[in-house]
Order: C-alpha cells, then sequence, then structure tokens
C-alpha cells in the first residue's frame, strides 16, 4: 500500500486550473485540504469536503493557512558552470558594449574557460549549491542546457554534473545538448567543422547517455545560422531529441518561424519576433519561453511581445534564463514580477508561464504544473495572504515549505536534513 | 575607556571614499582590518598595517574574507502602514489605470483608511516587521514619512511609531512629517481647509514631538498645486523643518525648480525632470533622489534621468521609495540594480546612491555613509567575492553581518538574540 499524506490547513490551494466562467483566472480552493498517496495527488477539496470522507491518515502537514501552489518550474537555465561574470556587468555599467567585451575574451567564452578548467567534482559542488538556491524558493522542476564545455569531454563533464543532481538533489532535471551554444575561439575560422564536431562526434555520445530529451540551438547572428540549426535539429531527430531554440534574442531572424518548421517543443527568447512568426508558433504549437530577466538585467528596452503572442493564442511560458552573463538570478517569482510589470502579463498568466506553461514546454504537463488528481504531489507552500502577493513582494522569498516525492518539509529546516 | 571592537579578515574594505585617479571608481582597501572604538570607527587599513600597530583588542569579529561596506541608506521610503495593495497590482496586470483604482476607492486612501482603523500596537508590531526585513539586507539608516493618516490623530499615531522604532530598532531612523501626501476623501470639496489643517493644527503638534527634521509634499497633479507646498514650506521652515519633496514625478511641474527654490534638501522622482529643472538642482545643491524602483513596479517606461543628472553635477541618491502601491520591495540592492540596467548608473554611482549621498539627502554625510576615520561605525558585511557582486545576483540577499553601536553580529543569528 502507498504511503499516504494529508496535506491541512490549506488558505488557498492554488490548482492553476482556469476558473469556470472567469477567463485566464486561477482556480483556487480556499480553506482545503489535499491528499498525497506515495507520490501523487490522490485528491483534493474544500476541508468541509474532507470531513464527510475523513479515514486515518498517518502523517499530516498543516501548512498553518499558507498558499499551496504547483512546484514552480523553470524551463530554460544554463544552471551548470563555473564562475561569475560581474566585472562584465561592471563593464557595461560604464558603456562597454556586449560585443567589445566578447571581444576582450569576455562573455560566453569566458564562463567556456572557466568550465572547462573546473573539475568534475568542484563543477558539481558550484551546481549542487546553485540547485539549492532554486530549490529554497519553490522551483522544483529544472531544464539545464548543456554548452559551455564546446569541446566533446567538456560537453560530457556538464552532463555527467546533471546526472548526478538528477540522482541526488531533489529537484527533478531536464537535461538539453546545446553543443551549438557558440562556436568556440578554437573554431572560429572552421565553423563547418566546429557543426560536424557536434552532429558526428558530440551528439553520439549524448545520445549514448540517455540522458537529454531536448537539443538545443542558439541561432543568432555571431552563434549559428538556420541552415546550420536545421542540419543538427536532423541530426538530433535521429538521436530522438526534440528541439528547443534560441531565437530571435538580439533582432529578428525568422527564428520563431524556424523553429515552427523544426516542430520545436519551445522557441526562448523572442524578443523580436515577428507577426509571421508569432503566427507560426501559434500554428505549431510551439510553446514561447519568454526571458524577461535577461532583457531586463542587459538593459534592453524591447522585450519579446508576450501578451502578442498570448492574445493571438500562443501558449507562453516565463523562466529566468538562469545564466551567468545575461541573467545571474534564480528567481522565478522576481523574473514573473518582470513579465507582469514590463511584458504586460496578468499575474494569472504570469502564474501560469512558470507552471503549467513551463511543464508544457517540457512535454510533462501530463504529469505536473497543475494541481489535478493522479498528477505528482510536487508542490510549494508560501507564507502569504494570496498566490498574488509573492509577485508583489518580488524579491522576497516567501516559499516556506515545499512536497516532494511523498514527503513534506519546512525549507528553513532544509540544511539541517 | 571606550570598549573596542576589531573587524579582521575583511577581504575587501569598501570606503566609498573616490578613488585617486580613477573617476567615479570606490575606493577599496583589500585584505584590510577595521577597528571600531565606542560606536565610532577608530582606524582602517591593510593587515600588514595593522600587524606593525597591533595592540591588545578584547573583542574581534573575524569576517571570514567578506566585503564591507558602510551600512546601507534607504532615504525614501513609506514604511509605517496598515494593510498591502496586491489586489491592486492584479487589476493593473489586468489594465486598469492607477486613477480607475483611484476612484474605485484604492490608491494612497486605501492604505489611509487601512492604517486609521489599525491601532497603535498593531502597527508598531507591522513596522517593526518591516524593519527587520531592511535591516536584514544591511540597511542601517531609513527615512520613514507619515501621509496615511491625514488627520491629526493618525499623524501622529505614525510619528508615535516612528519614535518607539527608533528606541527600540537597531535601524537609525530619520522621520518626515508628509501631511501633504494627498487631500483625503472628507477634504476633497474643500482643500483649502485641508492645507490649513496642515500648516495650523497638524504641524505644530508635530514639531512639539521634535521628531521630525523633515517636512515633505507630494507635488502633483491630484496632490497638491507648489503654492500649496511654498505655504507649507514656509510654516515647515519656522518649525526648523527643512523640505523633501516628492516632484516631476507623473509629469514636468517645474518640481525640481520648487525644490531649488525652497532650498529642499531633497527633490524626490524627478522622472520628468527638464533640463532647467536639473540645473536648478545643480545650482541649489539639492540631491536628487531618484525611486527606480516605482517606475520599474508599475510599468513604466519613464525613469528619472538619472544619468544626465550625474554628468551635470546633481548628487543623485538611490532609494526604495518602499510603500504598498508603487513599490512593495525593501531592498535597496535590487533597487540600485534597477538604477544601473534601467537608468544607466554605473555600478559605483549605485553605491553612492545608497550610501554617501543617501546620507547627504539626510543631511548626516559627516556622520556616515563613507568609512572614515571618526564616522559611525554601522558597516555591512556582504558574503561575496567583491562589491559588484551583491548588485550582480540582485534579489538574492548576500548580506551576512552587521555592525551598529559598538556590536558586531551574524545577520542569520539576529532573531535568536
Amino acid at each position: 500500500m502507498k504511503k499516504s499524506l494529508v496535506i491541512s490547513n490549506v488558505g488557498r490551494l492554488v490548482t492553476m486550473e482556469p476558473k469556470k466562467g472567469r477567463q485566464g483566472r486561477l482556480g483556487v480552493i480556499e480553506d482545503a485540504v489535499l491528499l498525497v498517496e506515495g507520490e501523487h495527488i490522490a485528491w483534493f477539496g474544500t476541508r468541509s469536503q474532507w470531513m464527510k470522507r475523513r479515514r486515518n491518515v498517518a502523517d499530516e502537514f498543516d501548512v498553518a493557512g499558507g498558499v499551496v501552489t504547483p512546484g514552480l518550474i523553470d524551463c530554460h537555465t544554463h544552471l551548470v558552470h563555473a564562475g561569475s561574470r560581474q566585472n562584465e556587468f561592471l563593464l557595461r555599467s560604464y558603456g562597454k558594449t556586449y560585443q567589445e567585451i566578447a571581444k576582450a575574451g569576455g562573455g560566453i567564452m569566458s564562463t567556456v574557460r572557466d568550465t572547462r578548467k573546473t573539475s568534475y567534482d568542484d563543477l558539481y559542488r558550484i551546481s549542487s549549491e546553485r540547485a539549492d538556491e532554486f530549490f529554497l524558493r519553490g522551483t522544483l522542476a529544472v531544464e539545464v542546457k548543456t554548452g559551455y564545455g564546446l569541446d566533446v569531454a567538456t560537453e560530457l563533464k556538464m552532463l555527467d554534473v546533471i546526472r548526478t543532481l538528477k540522482d541526488n538533489h531533489p529537484i527533478r532535471f531536464f537535461a538539453t545538448f546545446l553543443g551549438a551554444h557558440v562556436v568556440p575561439a578554437e573554431y572560429k575560422k572552421k565553423r563547418k567543422d566546429y557543426v560536424r564536431l557536434i552532429i558526428e562526434k558530440m551528439m553520439p555520445r549524448v545520445a549514448r547517455l540517455e540522458l537529454c530529451k531536448f537539443c538545443d540551438v542558439f541561432v543568432e547572428d555571431g552563434a549559428f545560422t538556420s541552415d546550420e540549426a536545421r542540419a543538427i535539429a536532423k541530426a538530433a531527430a535521429k538521436f530522438g531529441m526534440r528541439m528547443r531554440l534560441h531565437v530571435d534574442q538580439f533582432g529578428n531572424g525568422k527564428g520563431a518561424e524556424l523553429a515552427s518548421e523544426l516542430k520545436a517543443v519551445s522557441a526562448d527568447h523572442l524578443d523580436h519576433v515577428s507577426d509571421k512568426g508569432i503566427e507560426a508558433l501559434r500554428r505549431s504549437g510551439t510553446v514561447a519561453v519568454v526571458l524577461p530577466g535577461a532583457t531586463f538585467f542587459t538593459g534592453g528596452k524591447h522585450y519579446a511581445p508576450a501578451r502578442k503572442m498570448i492574445d493571438k493564442g500562443v501558449k507562453v511560458a516565463v523562466s529566468t534564463d538562469y545564466n551567468p552573463g545575461t541573467h545571474p538570478s534564480v528567481d522565478l517569482i522576481t523574473t514573473a514580477t518582470i513579465a507582469v510589470t514590463q511584458m504586460g502579463l496578468t499575474l494569472d498568466e504570469a502564474w501560469a508561464g512558470i507552471t503549467v506553461n513551463a511543464a508544457a514546454s517540457l512535454g510533462i504537463a501530463s504529469d505536473c504544473g497543475t494541481i489535478s488528481q493522479g498528477k505528482r504531489a510536487d508542490l510549494v507552500v508560501f507564507d502569504a495572504p494570496d498566490e498574488y502577493y509573492p509577485m508583489y513582494r518580488y524579491g522576497r522569498n516567501l516559499a516556506a515549505a515545499v512536497v516532494k516525492k511523498g514527503r513534506a518539509q519546512w525549507l528553513d529546516e532544509y540544511y539541517n536534513v
């Protein structure tokens, strides 16, 4: 028999299922109780409904009137990397451009150098500490990309770290192979060889690990062309990997159209997507993953037109893009606040963006992202009067407890476990 | 003899005094030691300098290589108030304007109603908990305005709370009388009477408390006119209060020129200040207090031209504007990050904005805001590799310890004291 756990005294249970008759508003049950059996949601309802069906449940977790939501899902991160780049933030604040910094050895290649020279053990330790930062804010599922190796050995080292995180950390990780992040310095004059290296050397090794469901390409001037992305996608398909693509970040490169053509599960960034691109995403059902933190942190004025995409029927997820260059923040709630204030999302849409729609972009919406019977009981308890308060008090971490793998714990006790 | 305390093993001691020959860059001493005597800074220098002059000091506080800066100073807040207004944030996200919300009973008057009906004891408890939030982020001096009473009794209740905070909380508080926040609903049709109430009834009572160094007026369409501000300033001068003014927030109302004319210590907001206004501030030496968090949180695109003001020689302070409507965040470091990314300040200017220039706006620059011999030893220890890291990792609280009143303490032990 499966172990049972009752989550009681829930002030507001935010199911994320749309409310009947109130377009876009989140489903909420006040004064609720939720029953976990094994690792899944067996039942939920009001306290009075629970009283009627009450039965003996050994373990009860009283959340003291807190708000319970699905675990947050961060569907675009570069969590695994060595080093930090606050010096570039300083230089940018003095007017240096990203291009000038990259030419002087900064940018992605700077993190590649740090990641290459860092031992597996150190890279695991750093990454595990960062994973704790996500977890302590209620983020229970995280996509992680490679792409700071750009050689066979380091890409595999990164994947090895991701696998060990998967096996040991309470967060659920999803690995994406991003060998095509940038062309590394040593291949600058022979980029065709690098694309060949990705397809012929890296990908078979990556596939053998059976770890990556996804393959990603940074499609942009200075990174990879659409044709290179097509070639990589073709190889990825052979190995059963679906595409997620970095597109239309610094200019319109018809990246959304490309994502649609390649039947990518997600098109990410999209700051400069065109109306045609939006229509292409709608048709293909590709999830638009917007990364407002990166636009904010780099001082950009041109956010992805998330409002318009939603209005046109595109599913929009919101993610941190956590990375050491353009958004060194793991804070998905603050990122959602940026989506609301700078992109014009409603608070309800922002919540959907970091739960149910993020799940859709990872192909796991049948399994998590909402509070529904039979789904995983991956839940967060917020110490807040309602579900809008955390984004309102952005920057203040109000995640108080999590439910994961059939077990509930207060986060202030996490490090004492 | 005064009690001595040595702060040792300082990785980087950020004095905030400009570096010689490097315009705008912060003064920093690496591998430093600082000696506190009583409540003041008696000496600081490198570890090797310390070894030469070393003497017995009973108490040593080893900061484990952390970064030590002056305590953060938040020079524009509305810390004391009851209630929260996430519901307005929700409505705004659905397209309601601030004006529509105010007409429906929201906005400042909503907080006024909550604050009026909250008992002194409850208001003190709420405010003290909020003060802890500031303190736990390294903010050691905070300006607090009244202005959610708008009647004699409630304005005095707010001041009573501020006095009790001053007497009991480790933060150093500075009170500002803001009876002229908005014209309260009951005076809408007799605004002259309300201005008379401020001048004739409130101000003498406020002055008798000997608590407020400052008087503030919200000069804006829908709030108070320049002439009303002049009348209030004239009365304030009689009672020895200097002016700080809310000006040019939603449109240009020649507010900076008014602040200059009234010899205000600060002109705050300034989103729409003109070049003439900037020139006026430069001439009068009035500190420009910019509040980027409020612009960010309300989705405004028009930030105060802080970059230009600095270039023209105006002293610029950066503050949270912490309040329940337009910026419900106490996080001064994140606010500084917004100043950098959205207003184009350098990281060094942002640091000056939350320390030495904020001190100047409160008239306490001779006493704090930099690490200098003889100044108060109000210090923060950041668990960070350098002073740029906290703004880079915005939203993550890296304040680890504070020095205050001759005593050092780790912040994770604060609640156990």
